[in-house]
């Protein structure tokens, strides 16, 4: 076998699924290993998992037996799809027994020698694990599924013109509660105006995530962000209102281009998108309908470009939740580390 | 009969069908005349329109013949829920013609001699019309249903701490489109980013609102506002999601204790809420699906207020778009007309 | 205190909850006691339940205490919105107690000696609990939502005409599924092909309610019913395509004549709708949007009348699910009750 | 160039559109011609149309400049996603000039001389075409939307058992009634209980597709069918309740044998699916949010099988209205051409 044996730790639950979803087929990755926290241990996953994808769940999976997250793992490369409840210890545990956690989790995301990845902006803060700790075991996280759409599109405007102040409102998908996640009484024909435990988490890991490494620490960047998160009746994608005001003036045309340059860097990675952010000069655009499978899920895009009454430009950010803001997030942070050699036993 | 005659203006079309389901029991007001712009003319009311709210058509309105707008009318006080595209001329020659024109369309409600009234926040503004005017015809406005809303809840902020910037992000329910309005394939399980038209009535109408009488004019309120509006697929119910900075440090209890007060004020008029503004101490609220009806569709609902880390305070505003919004608003205008003594011939 | 006290079991469900709301201001009865199965009990039903209706809870009932569904009560009449679960011994629990039990729960309908009851066909039904009875304590239940509805059409059909075959597709409602109930990821732009534990309730329901009370006996009806229930995304209000072969030939115009002599008897209680049903004659008619509210959700609305090319005729049926469906059918037989005389202390 | 050149008329309109995206990258066909019946003719395709799929508008076809479907076309093979108000006289015109016009239009289904075909079903009646004929020009079509999964489903149940009687109830998607189609107030959160103009196709078109070729006519099947049509608020895929009686007793594993045998044919054409129709053994399956993409959107799903009161078997049937419903069946028609050597110039 050529591939890359990988294990999933919360393989039962929706990010598990997903992950396992995406990874059929994968280039450079194998999944032979699932690992729930709960009941199924040592069941088939095919029978055990109350499986939500389209897709149906690949076959070699289906038959693998479920290992408990408290036993030793054959793979050295984790993805981790557990839950905030469980996943601090859990994780931590595989990491200090010697496994690479590529992990969509929040719980050490914020950590000072964690890195927190998106490989099309910040992948040099890699650099946080050192050569020693390389060889032993290590965590790396993506961020919150609302930051990395948020910072991608920040990411090209923070580096040529700098940010001041950042206002961004959200309206999210249900799939990002996962499932059973929100009751349906709750949310069809209706919005909810908070998601629990969401706004405090977008300012800091978007200041990280564009924060520079020096003397092997991450300085996070400094402007102010201010995030209101809802909820509305969409299966995936999440829409944010972004209005914001730059270090100095800066016009329409270098926003467009700003975001343009920056939509065309493309990494040499299985998952990477042709455009990484992909700006629709449209006032109607983006879209939930039109624009989540842009890239296959993994391009973020931009529209509704105008100016703002009191900060300098709003704009709309659009991205898939669960794929570029999860799942797929995860996987292609682990392409990343085999693009950078770390894996050692690449194909 | 006691009751005042009134006639409908657009009377086929959703406003208009609106008003007349509103005015159904009505105990000052009796729907006497139906206004069509289109082919109905002629033909009895019930027959013709093609009837979209839950309430039955009223009895006597069923059996009422569509009149032209171009032709001559017998009420005095006339309700306009025509379409932007017409009602610009029509309500200006009825309002020519001697009759009170009270409007929901925006065509003239930024014009230097039409008030734009809420009444629980600038009734004098009707100070606008003058005494030999009021001996003729005129017109007077109610705002944008967005504007509404965020207006009730700016009021007591406005006037007791001042206000320097306010951010409205809309999430906007499809009746505010009309019928047929937004296509089902367009926002089922969609969002939309954007409204053709609806951002830039919002900072004036708000400042107009809150704008001083001076010299039989409206000096428009000084701040900055910027409106983000999105189509969510919720029936009837705008949620928006709003963040201020006001003239000075204010802390939460003087934002509640001003929405409290504010919200308390009863005016003695049919459709005036018990509360005008109801503050709810929780994350989760307001809802569409659960703070529609207040008041009957009356009164707007705030909740959800925490600090902003760009502006002072953020919280979310919800109301009825077509009754306190539209229909609603519109009514009581009318009545606030009649408790001023301008219609001279109340029961 | 004129008013008969009531007490309510399952406060804090779904149905418990919808029974309280429709309960606040009814002339004959007032909720003196909330009981639940569960952990709340001793405090304010206020404090601790999660209100899920859009009506405000009655101040009256905030400020009671919960109390537990094995302690005494004080109210000799109890109505039940406890699940299937629970439902079965506490109910019988406190009738052996000597309690009147309004039920609304599946567990106990279809017993010999328990009336089931829709008071507009079988309320004769009630003299399955004899005068000895009466005196102690007593079951008397109302039947699964979807059995309301469709009862409620046949009805006139079957005493006029007989009925050989009923074939009934539903749409139903996800209020049906109380509260968590269905998973948004699972109902939002979907249908669910089943439901589970609903469709074998049907039939038996449907002909126990038709039956003939004979010897102290319900003979059941006899005829084959098939019914295949849906979920579909709608907050209230279960649709029904309904087709039957009668026992004899009949026109058009007969069905229509036997649903419009049944729809307008009127019962003299509170609760009883003006029109029993209510047929429209157009072919987009019933539809939940426009006949949710009719007769204050307890009317069911019949339309879209047509031939049927295997049975003889075939139709939509509508209803409001928790409404006429489930607290407002248990409030409906209480009234029953009362007129009747079997709760004496009538005000 | 290798491939067949094809046509597209209406190539604006809803099914034009899913034509065009389903024959990017297709190994026998190009779009070399965008025709419509309207007012954009001459204008290039990629800038007049209004485009609603979330794949991009291929980008050879994006700068073909429409004709007018009253002007000569160069390629033979012309794919019609006509509404019926004009496919008519056109697609007689075109077939009269020389054309093949494989159409989803409804005007010419049911006509003695024109086929019409799942090719998994009955390709044999393509021989209505003489081979003069095929010489010439003529219409192929495709049966209703609900017709091709109804008779997918039906197809091995009659030829293997008989069929007395057929009753289905549809729950059909939004997409069906094309752009703008459906008003969103009609339909989120609500059911319409009647499809216009949809319930009379379904018995001819079914009993015509599984009819007899005999003497070079198609002789019809003979069974009773009725079908009920609802409209529910799901974007994409028809949802079918059916129930039917066999021309003998059929055990429930015959029922499911038939189905997968049949569902396991595979034509040797581009478009054709794995597997024709999935039989899952669960009840709460086929569902639009796990079944949409079978088969990249052409197989057809079954499930929820139990015995029926009345008749013999009841179950549910799903598929994609747009692709097996409507463009992919109109595809697979016109590669079944090809493969039977009827437009030589194959590659």
């Amino acid at each position: 076998m050529d591939k890359i044996p990988v294990g999933i730790l919360g393989a039962t639950g929706a990010v598990g699924q997903k992950l396992i979803a995406l990874l059929a087929g994968h280039p450079w990755f194998e999944v032979c290993e699932v690992v729930a926290s709960d009941r199924g241990v040592g069941q088939e996953y095919g029978a055990y998992v109350s499986w939500h994808e389209a897709q149906v769940i690949p076959d070699r999976v289906t038959k693998l037996r479920l290992k408990s997250c408290k036993e030793p793992l054959n793979s050295r490369l984790l993805f981790s799809g557990l839950t905030a409840e469980v996943a601090g210890p859990v994780e931590a545990a595989y990491a200090a027994a010697g496994h690479i956690v590529v992990s969509n989790a929040k719980n050490h995301r914020l950590e000072d020698k964690v890195p927190l990845i998106i490989p099309e902006i910040n992948s040099e803060h890699l650099e946080l694990i050192t050569p020693e700790t390389r060889k032993k075991g290590y965590i790396v996280t993506n961020p919150n599924c609302v930051v990395v759409m948020l910072a991608l599109a920040l990411a090209p405007i923070y580096r040529h013109f700098g940010l001041e102040k950042v206002m961004v409102t959200t309206m999210q998908a249900i799939s990002g509660a996962g499932y059973p996640g929100v009751a349906s009484l709750d949310i069809i024909g209706n919005v909810l105006p908070h998601i629990i435990g969401e706004e405090e988490k977008i300012a800091p890991e978007t200041k990280k995530i564009l924060g520079e490494l020096k003397n092997n620490a991450v300085k996070f960047a400094d402007f102010k962000l201010s995030a209101s998160c809802n909820r509305v009746p969409v299966r995936e994608g999440h829409l944010l209102n972004v209005a914001l005001q730059c270090g100095r003036r800066v016009t329409r045309a270098e926003m467009i281009a700003a975001w343009r340059e920056f939509g065309s860097q493309k990494l040499a990675l299985p998952s990477a998108p042709r455009e990484v952010v992909r700006f629709i000069d449209q006032p109607l655009r983006p879209q939930p309908s039109l624009d989540l499978m842009a890239g296959n899920g993994m391009t973020v895009t931009i529209g509704n470009l105008r100016a703002c009454e009191v900060l300098d430009w709003k704009f709309a950010v659009f991205g898939h939740n669960t794929i570029r803001g999860a799942a797929g997030a995860a996987i292609l942070n682990a392409e990343a580390l085999v693009a950078a050699g770390w894996l050692g036993e690449r194909r």
